[in-house]
């Protein structure tokens, strides 16, 4: 392969490092565009008297106020019909939409947001997930059992949004065969995306009553079909510009503040753009869904995982989401990847009085791999084995058939992924040093991918261009235009690819999950082997040569043998124009792709400050099963990227909250993982063609986080013999950690 | 059908009337952008000796002064690379380009391209295309021999650019045998198109060379391989941005000022953008070709013609541009659309100094048709012959041959057309008044078509989004939407169609010569009927049915004879996404159109002041070969359209010259057919299903306009007895030919 595998620079780079990209707050459009604010309730839990925004509308310079009143009365949600997009009569976290304003700057804007009367009755919040399940809770939605969901969304009850037990095997006979049985529980608190870039939009509405978003969005037509469904309006008067986009990590895939700013556009009838402030986008966005963990493992004394029962309890905040997916995550991911012949896994997904938790990188995954990879970790130490030993004992293979997500699995690269990082960061080998220790974790994730459609042309000068609706987070479009330039056999020069609107791009997959490049680079592989078949045709019949004896490379096509004997992809292009079956192009579909495992298995090496509880990253080494990598240094900085943010949620973040407000809502008291921070990321990557992704290629951004959390609380054990149950292992915790320990070994 | 044949309003109709469509004009970017200003020679012939810019480089205010030196060294031109952007050494008109600037306003760049200095060395002009073929005449390129130039270029000599002859039977036996010869010379001159919107443009270069164009273009893939050709790029570094567009007619298919904002976008590394002032437009933009035309005839007393012998000698103006398929549809329509055994058709495309002549609506359609159909009037009446008669006794029917476009021809309705305006006008009953007469005309075209491109996708909902480069100028893209609306059984407004810029957009034919709707219209067609497979597959899959016993009605695909037994598109798209063959989309395409006549027959009445000459139109009569009308309100509106801007150029247009400089650049000056002129133009439709077009559609656009001139003329002579031999026929010219038939009848 020519292109494919090669380290090359994004396609993108000269207009981001210029910084002639334009991301959500630099849009700008010719005429003027109202400034828009959306006022939240100070309650995490209220019931709604009275609104009156009637000072707010007479303020001088508001152009438009609008509350639940001004749109369609729809309930939306994929799973669950429990959201209205203002809230109607009730408030179930602090921040929940009451109310938008539309006005001339930001200052008016905000003044008419402090004229909205609302009159409130407080009600008692629940903000903790195991408190809002139990008896007499206070209840969230009331008529929860009469919203409409789909047949999927099991055990709904209480605050209960939720539930199912996934089991295989027999679980009391499996622990009544092990040596040994553990229980231990974990908790993995919220944490935010923190993408450096907070939620923008501008929206306009035209006088044919077609809406345009300009937005930074992992998934245009989400937003597109979100946006359609709220104003009940055919997707073909919505259009969704995705901007350039600051990061997304999840988090941008559902819609925020885009009906907000529709809605005052359409009453205003002037464009409305909204920047959310970092704090409002701490408080509302969609975080990570905090997990309760519960893991009771039964083992040989040999380490043989002979039964383990699983409780998972996730707090999915104000309404339902993607509380559904990540559960269903959380049933797959489960167990871990060990091959365990007894499992029993219930998953809790429970409404509390927070901000709806949504996707972010890998969900359910950093908060499993703690719980499940701290645990084998302990149960190690306790039966005097490597930990390394024990996970290849029982790391899955071929073969294997998994609780939630079936089998018999395939192409499964556990042990080689966790050999590579053990012998990458010389596991027998180390020297032990006084509070210094290393950590071992093995992660999985299940990559699927949502159905793609990919336009590929050849431009009338033989240069190519590719047409998708993929947003570019990661290096993905560079991918697909080095996938396209593969097939045609030209280079990544001779290929434009960007990123089209909701109109004029084919049907895409969303940039999140794993999924972008499996999903999109297959549609685009596709539609260009179409387009070179239709370049064969056309070269084949000037060639007098059957086609399949033609050969594209060097942005020509030649009879095989014969490199003399060719044309030019110009001419050829110029020919089919002319002479022969008009513009060659095409467009090309792939469906849903199934589950395909995919590992990452990491050693950290740490120091702890035994006086302070303070964590220092030495080295990082992780290994990464990633099929064949399309181009290293994208995948390399993928992965580097990724341990850096697993990093974080390690050792610094949470959100913190108090009566359901957050309290560290700034870059100042919420800690993230810097590149100063950083020790460097050393990454080897494990490759051997994946069975259907394009050129063999795998997901890449979920598995590289997942392990992070607990290879540092390992570490951090190995370190000071203290273990973390809750996440971070921040200097408090890890000196509370060491206290208890040191209570412990004075009391035994 | 249900959706073809319908009068349906044009889909961008509201943005249109709220005036929030962006023409070419109207286009702000976010920031600032420059104002850029030509610099044009005030010589119609002179050598450059020297070009001083160093004044107009420091005025305060100016940021890019570019000239030929900026741009690479490229001689350019489709037929014949003969022109530069930027003078070099010579200039060939006035107004030929000599340097561009950029400064903060127009005052500013106006100053600057007064302080710009320029040494000639001034040179004889020659400015009609008789005088230019004779020996010793200035010669325009002293260097043409040299020339890169394609092979079909014939008869390359002194300032003839391109010379033909065409030959069809004996043309001496053919005037030997005839009983009565005629001979008789006219002249058209140089008219322009007259759009409402003169030439704009905007253009930005980004950091990585990309060149971004906005320009209300006919042609989007024309401007974006010029731009790519003189800045030497690669296609996927020019990306045309096609606005709305206030006519075209023609007058832009071909770059501009385009070159010129794009060279100083580049060098002041900021967005340029440049308006034509209307003088400019009329001095430098592409007007009709003038033709000087000699018709010689050979009849039989019963009106049979048996010999024709025509010389044109058309006026390109100082470069070649598409003189030569002005020439080629010369050499095509010369004979007229009549069985003639005996033909020879001498064409000369001659260089004059005057500003390159261009496309406009039907080239050498109304020239030709003014002298040929003039003189088989002069013929009728001479031989006592009813003209109607005459026409039909000789005019083309299927399987004749004409002598520059071959044959056998196919599906040709000369006669029917001729007979339904004749009928509709009360052609043998009309009463004769003083000073009012009736003129018929007879006018034929003959539409090709480029190839073309088109996506279709059908959307989660079941709407459906149509994906295009073609620019919309006479409702061709709502015909497009109803194409595909009534192949996928949805309505009109379940389609979004709008034109995609030429990143985007398929690559597509343009919108000119009557073709786009032929074209695209079957790319839009074979697209749609491609995803309504994929549908059916999908349905029948579901349905557990046949695909071919579907039938897709009402935006549901259900069971022939059992309606309740079926699937909404909505479902079928989705079912396709989540269980099935991916998002349901289609690029088709379609190879370039063989040539197919159209006909136009016009009866036009008339009152001529015989005081003064003036002539008042009182009644128009159009009948058309228009194949199946989709769209039959859009047909009719673009005929009567056709025939006005006819009218104008019948009766008053016409550049003035003195010196190459153009004396009436204003619309004070130079008068066109308003709608307060213009009589009511009744259209009848004649419709066939064509061969080739989409449903049975055939272009529309030129023909119509083809017979007026003649029309006219005629009309005047039945009512005072005088002929016009050069148009227009204006008060002064018609007042003139009265005064010579009054000599004439004096002196016999």
């Amino acid at each position: 392969m020519k292109v494919v595998g090669q380290e090359l620079p994004r396609v993108e780079i000269f207009e981001k490092v210029t910084g002639e990209s334009v991301f959500g707050a630099d849009v700008r459009l010719a005429g003027p565009a109202l400034v828009g604010k959306i006022l939240g309730s100070p309650h995490a839990h209220a019931r709604i008297k009275n609104i009156d925004t009637t000072k707010a509308e007479r303020l001088a310079g508001v152009k438009a106020v609008v509350t639940a009143q001004d749109l369609p009365p729809v309930k939306y949600g994929r799973f669950v019909r429990d959201e209205e997009y203002f809230a109607r009569s009730k408030v179930r976290l602090a921040g929940d939409r009451i109310a938008a304003v539309a006005a001339v700057d930001e200052e008016t804007a905000e003044e008419a947001l402090r004229l909205i009367k609302v009159d409130y009755e407080v009600l008692p919040p629940v903000t903790d997930a195991l408190e809002a399940m139990r008896e007499g809770a206070p209840l969230l939605h009331e008529e929860y059992a009469q919203y409409e969901a789909l047949p999927m969304v099991e055990g709904r009850k209480g605050n209960i949004c939720y539930h199912k037990e996934t089991v295989q095997g027999d679980i009391e006979r499996g622990f009544r065969e092990a040596d040994r049985v553990f229980e231990h529980r974990f908790y993995a608190p919220m944490v935010h995306q923190t993408y450096i870039e907070p939620h923008a939009v501008l929206a306009r509405v035209d006088a044919s009553g077609k809406v345009t978003v300009w937005v930074p969005t992992q998934a245009q037509f989400f937003i597109r079909q979100s946006v359609a469904e709220i104003f009940q309006l055919p997707l073909i008067k919505v259009k969704v510009i995705p901007t350039e986009i600051g990061g997304g990590f999840g988090g941008k895939l559902l819609p925020t503040i885009e009906p907000a700013a529709v809605a005052l556009a359409r009453k205003s009838g002037m464009p409305v753009q909204i920047v959310m402030t970092r704090a409002e986008d701490f408080q509302v966005a969609n975080p990570r869904h905090p997990f309760h963990m519960r893991y009771k493992t039964g083992v040989k004394l040999d380490g043989t995982i002979v039964a383990r029962e699983v409780e998972l309890v996730l707090g999915t905040g104000a309404y339902c989401g993607i509380g559904i997916v990540t559960s269903q995550r959380a049933e797959m991911l489960g167990a871990g990847p060990y091959r365990i012949p007894n499992v029993k896994i219930d998953v809790f997904c429970v409404y509390t009085n927070h901000a709806n938790c949504g996707p972010y990188r890998a969900p359910a995954g950093p908060q499993i791999a703690f719980a499940s990879e701290s645990q084998i970790d302990l149960i190690a130490r306790e039966l005097k084995l490597d930990p390394l030993e024990m996970r290849l004992k029982n790391a899955i293979e071929d073969g294997d058939t998994t609780p939630a997500c079936g089998g018999p699995l395939k192409a499964v690269h556990a042990k080689e992924t966790l050999l590579r990082a053990a012998e990458a960061a010389g596991w027998k080998t180390t020297s032990r040093e006084k509070n210094r220790g290393r950590g071992i974790a093995l992660g999985y994730w299940l990559v699927g991918g949502y159905a793609s459609s990919a336009g590929v042309k050849l431009n009338e000068d033989g240069t190519v261009t590719v047409i998708t609706g993929v947003v570019d987070l990661s290096g993905t479009v560079t991918s697909l235009g080095q996938i396209a330039a593969e097939v045609l056999g030209v280079e990544l020069d001779d290929v434009h690819v960007r990123t089209a609107d909701s109109d004029f791009a084919p049907h895409s997959t969303i940039s999140a999950g794993s999924q972008a490049l499996r999903s999109m680079g297959t549609a685009v592989k596709l539609a260009a082997e179409e387009v070179k078949k239709q370049i064969m045709e056309v070269a084949a019949d000037k060639l007098e040569a059957e086609p399949g004896d033609l050969v594209a490379e060097g942005k020509r096509v030649y009879v095989r043998g014969s490199i003399e004997k060719g044309l030019s992809l110009e001419r050829v292009a110029q020919l089919s124009l002319t002479h022969r079956r008009g513009p060659i192009a095409s467009i090309q579909s792939t469906s849903q792709f199934p589950n395909q495992p995919a590992f990452s298995a990491h050693v950290a090496d740490v120091e702890v400050d035994p006086q302070t509880g303070g964590v220092k990253v030495l080295r990082y080494v992780a290994a990464q099963d990633v099929g064949i990598a399309i181009n290293p240094l994208s995948v390399r900085g993928q992965i580097q990227g990724s341990v850096i943010q697993g990093l974080g949620q390690a050792l610094s973040e949470a959100n913190i909250f108090k009566n359901g407000k957050m309290l560290n809502p700034t870059f100042l008291d919420y800690k993230i993982f810097s590149s100063l921070d950083a020790p460097p990321v050393e990454v080897h990557l494990v490759e051997h063609a994946a069975q259907d992704g394009p050129f063999g290629a795998k997901g890449i951004g979920e598995p590289s986080i997942i392990p992070v959390t607990a290879a540092i609380a390992n570490a951090v054990c190995d370190a000071v013999g203290a273990r973390v149950f809750a996440l971070p292992a921040s200097a408090e915790n890890v000196l509370t950690a060491i206290q208890e320990k040191n209570k412990e070994r004075k009391l035994s």
